[in-house]
């Protein structure tokens, strides 16, 4: 038994959140009403303005608070290169390497029609209009290295071939840290057949 | 950089919950823009009711939605028993079991003269009043097991002394799936000094 409803309610809406079981949620609950009742009600606000308020970007589809995201309407970047994501959260994994200082454009998804997903839902006209300009040189296809983005990858590079413009995909291989003995041997594979000079 | 100022406060807010650093904030953000919106304004929402409408129970001190908590207002509890717990997240713990059938009392803490937290702040005033009702038969003592809720258990033992109560505390000992090589030395002490005949 519960000794309060709204406790139980809120319980289980913690439970929408990734990663959050029952107990988690529980715990969450409890130590927010009895030690940081502020801390809940600013994490209200901030859920409702930015449920509400969150749109997507014109130009590179990612989520932004305007019409155009910040990273578009940063004059410092590399008009010439453009990346090519599947999800809003793999544009803050590339930014947080702070290794890439181009465009992006955001897919929402990969290929997969059987899940009803075709070209139109991913915006590759969108995407051709944009090459089509002239600004970029380069595009960079980021898409998960799994089956899904390799044909999404493979997809994007078929229709965009005759434009004038260098098409790349990310390295597949190793992962810095990684021991031979444990990965896969898929990647393994892929890490010898991409290999490079070394300098 | 983020393409987004309103997903910056949202993951700076998600910090506050116990158990979730950057990464998982940023993960809960993203998935719940992406995939449900809805549920994070329900969660809001929840947040909001509970962190304004959840008070303290006037009767048992954990929280209720009312002047009095759901489990004092059953009638079916068993009056006679009375369980003293550290917090309300206890109070849930022990209901949890299905185990136990009577009413609770909660210290809101344990006695830390460090702290400044004294007797005044633990409500034994309301507790000995609540005693000297009559009702109550047994008081179960069941703050945590750590030297500060032992602490508090004999100081609630010593000032109870003289009222017509049975005072009992919870079992110290082996977990169940406990396995003797890897429980602590006093853990076990105390399971040898609590040992019960075996039926």
């Amino acid at each position: 038994m519960d000794s309060s409803q709204l406790i139980k309610q809120l319980v289980e809406s913690f439970r929408v959140l990734p990663g959050v079981g029952n107990k988690s949620a529980h715990r969450m609950a409890y130590q927010l009403l009895a030690k940081n009742r502020q801390g809940g009600k600013r994490l209200a606000d901030a859920l409702n303005k930015a449920m509400d308020g969150v749109r997507d970007c014109l130009q590179c589809r990612t989520f932004s608070d305007d019409d155009v995201c910040i990273i578009c309407k940063d004059l410092r970047r590399d008009l010439s290169l453009l990346c090519v994501v599947e999800t809003p959260s793999d544009v803050h994994a590339m930014e947080q390497t702070q290794a890439y200082r181009g465009r992006y454009f955001v897919l929402r998804g990969h290929l997969s029609p059987l899940d009803g997903i075709g070209p139109d839902q991913l915006g590759f006209t969108q995407l051709i209009e944009l090459l089509k300009k002239g600004d970029v040189k380069e595009m960079i296809l980021a898409t998960n290295t799994t089956v899904e983005g390799d044909a999404t990858a493979h997809y994007i590079r078929d229709i965009c071939e005759r434009l004038p413009i260098q098409i790349s995909r990310i390295a597949h291989g190793v992962p810095l840290g990684g021991e031979l003995e444990y990965i896969d041997g898929s990647t393994l594979a892929h890490s010898l057949t991409g290999r490079q000079q070394f300098k």
